[in-house]
């Protein structure tokens, strides 16, 4: 497995005057000039039963989602915020739109994070406490209406969340303009 | 961008009878019997700019790892944790050794997240905190010799920490033997 | 004190129905069709002693900062994150930047805080640290660079802060370029 | 924008010896000699689609509201403790009651937060727990009664709530004292 | 030792339809009708080595400190939040002043809890920090200026925290206010 | 009210190299050698509108409660965990009994709070929840037989809680021998 | 009771020059050459009343377990975390698997913690719910099948908790797998 | 591997109608009538290449430790708090003294753990700084005097930590008073 070099070999380079985090980084994304996929799909290939490939969202593609979402709420004059999370439950983005309640923040990211944990919105989640309800003390979570799986070939790769309408459809509604927004 | 499905199809499928996470899952896993890798190049390659593909340790790799860290201490008669973290500094893998001192648990993990967020050992991290003592402010970290990234085609893509001998360099050349054991 | 009426009345009204936020809200953003100015004005003018205006960014305005800062470091290749906070030091925008090291989220919003707290970009901060060292014990803080107010009529309104560059001189040059989408 | 000025300016202001915070702010407080509506007005209405006024409790407001809901609990002989929090869910003023149960302190927060948020008192909040349970699982609220919202112009801008009383009736019945200070 | 009760008694009373905290209270205040002190002298005297009497402010001398310690502040045009702990390191009041910096709040807090830990000034306690610079590492402490005990009888009963000022000195200059108004 | 003396007396007495507490307290203690409850009487009587006394277990008794709860407990061959908590909420004695299960140790400390705060042993306030079900969801409480109050003149002073038995009965038994071994 | 010796001793041993744990330890693996078995047979009868002997899973045994869990799922194509926690609540080992869902993690480890709290499958505990539905409010529990203690005779020394399949019953299925490599 | 039963097994046991913990225990106290020791050694011996045995305080002993250093403290009018942990850093016992400052609970806590992970005196490892000046960022560790490691056979097997009398040093030697206290 050649392609896994140890730290020390890396120490070298980075102790050359700098403090911060070094840039190279094993993602590939799109805005590489040449033929990314093809390297990646050869590394995963010729190199490493260590390895793995997992897919995420770009940065700009999830911040046009939650941008997306929040739009879709100010046309019905709602106020929310907005949270996107990635299939870790790393949270990517978070937008606290004008005059969105204290309570709307956290609960945007904890939806994203729900769905994207069980792959299906929190709307539909919230139905399948009636055979688990202690399915709701998992920490991180929130059973209420407005978190979307966001998907890739079926998988759940991200999770958008919103919430600070008046009621959880509606925050779904939004949620799911923000999925679109990714499709077009 | 055909391959983003919102979440409401999804649903539909989830919503029959199981509460439990779906498995269904955008890694590509190396066992999968069929072209994984061509798969993932392909999706990458030609659907979606809104994408990118990430290295990972896979879970057997990374206890390897954690395994042949753990080993290399008891070898020395040393009393140690390991933690294994992935670029997200999320963690994958903790073992704490029969004996290791209750600090050591947290501190392997801090180290193996400081390792893998600035690529460099933390030994050689200390260091920089000549320039920029507050960098040891930044929650998560522990500038104690004794993490060391993981890296692929030069990029960090998973931190080992070990804690708990008496001394950073020892605790060090265990994370160092569990690198050494992802190349064997 | 006419304007301000007691909940019980207001009860009334969201008992209808609805279990989310009433939108409706004292801010006056500057899409509402007329003269909010003038209303601003006139209820602060005629009414009421008790109560007093602050001054904030859009969410818009927000994301705008946020993006440009994103976008100054990746034009120089530099994988970053970044926050908006506002003078309350709550988080109006975050954005984690492609493959941006996991220590880097929060020490954006925390530069971002800090900024903001003390109306000076965080480099500035970290001089002021030689006499008073342990100002960098406050809760929420880091004194690295990276992070810098916005102000409006000399006083924060907002604090963005950047994280994730080799040197906190580049973090914060391009929380700076954020800054400067305000402007332009 | 020329009014929004980037921290290196604010900076060279500073940097000349203190180590605390600025204290111009971009409030206009009702106490400045002259005409600060007008000034407000000008500025949003000139100056800059960026920006947005909120209204907020003056600290004496609130503080006045607080210790009314304190003096109608202990003309009743009950010990409470009562919170003020603005509409960001941020608190403003704190008062333990002589002889409040331990359990007081952190109650009025949340009872204030929640009234805050919903912008109805917590005693109607919990009737609609019947459509939305979990709504109580969303951080920093408590659905009991004693909270209730302050408005202006219809729209929540603070929270008072008060804890410690046999009942929630009795809590909220001195929160609404609290909020009528206000009026008188 | 006949004063001492068990629950089980007590609960016959409580359980009488009220779910909120009995208010019956080991305290002693100076408002009720006839002879306090002499009761409190007879019980401790009388009956009991299991109890000892601790003296505390009453919540309206507290939050006159506090009020008086914002005040002069206010009259220096600073902005600052103020709290006042027991020597338990209960907060009992905290005012987030007017336009005061969000670090202030938490900072006036553990600026009280540090002086009334000591029973110094925390200006005063941060020299000593020459001799034991981990005590700053003592969870819930301070080691700013602005932070004064209240004594009784030489022992400490309280601190009041005072923080947002440009230097300590000055903030602490605010919390002398507060412990002279108790003198007045 | 000359008995209140300002920090700034204190500190030139506290700054002559010591760097820990000051050992003098405001409690007046059964031990002190004359009239201790005379001299309370008499401040509390003459000096100070500002000062209220509080009753408290010494922590002789309050460790005597919990090791009788503790016996209790291996006389019925039971293993349990006890806590004792002022009221004020603060824990003044836990014992986590050989073999008492991992979760019984946190459980205890927040029946004795919440025994405390209600005045009223838990299995009564399980009872309550019928009423006002969210109750429960106050921070730090545990709605479980197990806690106990103890009351002096009628009034709360400490709780106790006992956690780990096979039962809640069980534990609330135990916790009552803690009780009453302060009246033997 | 010669064998416990004070810190003094110990100290003047650790002072020569290492800064990190001591190794030696009060265990008796089994790994050491010669008649552990009897060596501590003799402290603990010879010595000192002050003793007690506890039994632990070595973490070698513990990785074992965690391992067979996991691939147990693996096998039915199940993304899954695993842990294993000791008596004393303290997490061993963790796993998290490819692709388990981001709640899993600390799932698993809550399950772990609960089985080996009440020495029954968690899939059991549930069902005492019905009769103590607060019992789930105990910090670090969670009332979701998945998790199994482990135990030697007949008393639980470990538990080991699975979570991310699509229900309970097949979470627990797997730590069962886990339990039964113990045995092998 | 005979004696490792699963969860099954036991859970035929627990359901019989209990919902607290199962008292059985893989502990072996000394009060138990017949050749305890002889019993584990059988067992450690015979069965189980996955078992260890460690050696703890009992709770008599921790709590006789305790109050040996509370009243070494008293002895010299001094007011501490004092903590017992086990070499998990599980705490087993603490006593917060009459009149011991607030910060003195928690400090008590953290200087027993540090003790008990390093197995030396706090006031030895404050030396150790010099070297690895970051030791003390270890979460739950505290590097002032005051807590001292109590040892069998010379490894580490609980810690004891006082907190809140003018120094260290005299924190010190009230703890090694506890150690003491478990030789006569």
């Amino acid at each position: 497995m050649k392609k896994i070099i140890i730290g020390a070999a890396t120490a070298a380079v980075v102790a050359a005057g700098t403090f911060g985090a070094v840039s190279a980084n094993a993602s590939a994304p799109q805005a590489a000039p040449a033929a990314p996929a093809a390297a990646v799909a050869k590394k995963a290939d010729a190199v490493d039963d260590n390895l793995r490939q997992t897919t995420h969202l770009t940065i700009e593609a999830a911040t046009e989602a939650a941008q997306a979402a929040l739009k879709a709420a100010e046309k019905e004059n709602q106020r929310v915020s907005v949270a996107v999370v990635d299939r870790n439950g790393t949270t990517l983005v978070t937008l606290r739109g004008d005059g969105a309640g204290p309570q709307s923040y956290e609960s945007a990211e904890r939806k994203a994070f729900t769905a994207v944990s069980w792959n299906a919105p929190t709307s539909v989640l919230v139905g399948r406490l009636a055979q688990a309800p202690n399915l709701k003390d998992i920490p991180g979570t929130l059973f209420l209406g407005g978190g979307v799986p966001v998907t890739a070939s079926g998988a759940p790769i991200a999770g958008i969340g919103v919430a600070g309408a008046p009621s959880g459809d509606l925050d779904e509604k939004f949620a799911q303009a923000g999925v679109e927004a990714l499709n077009s």
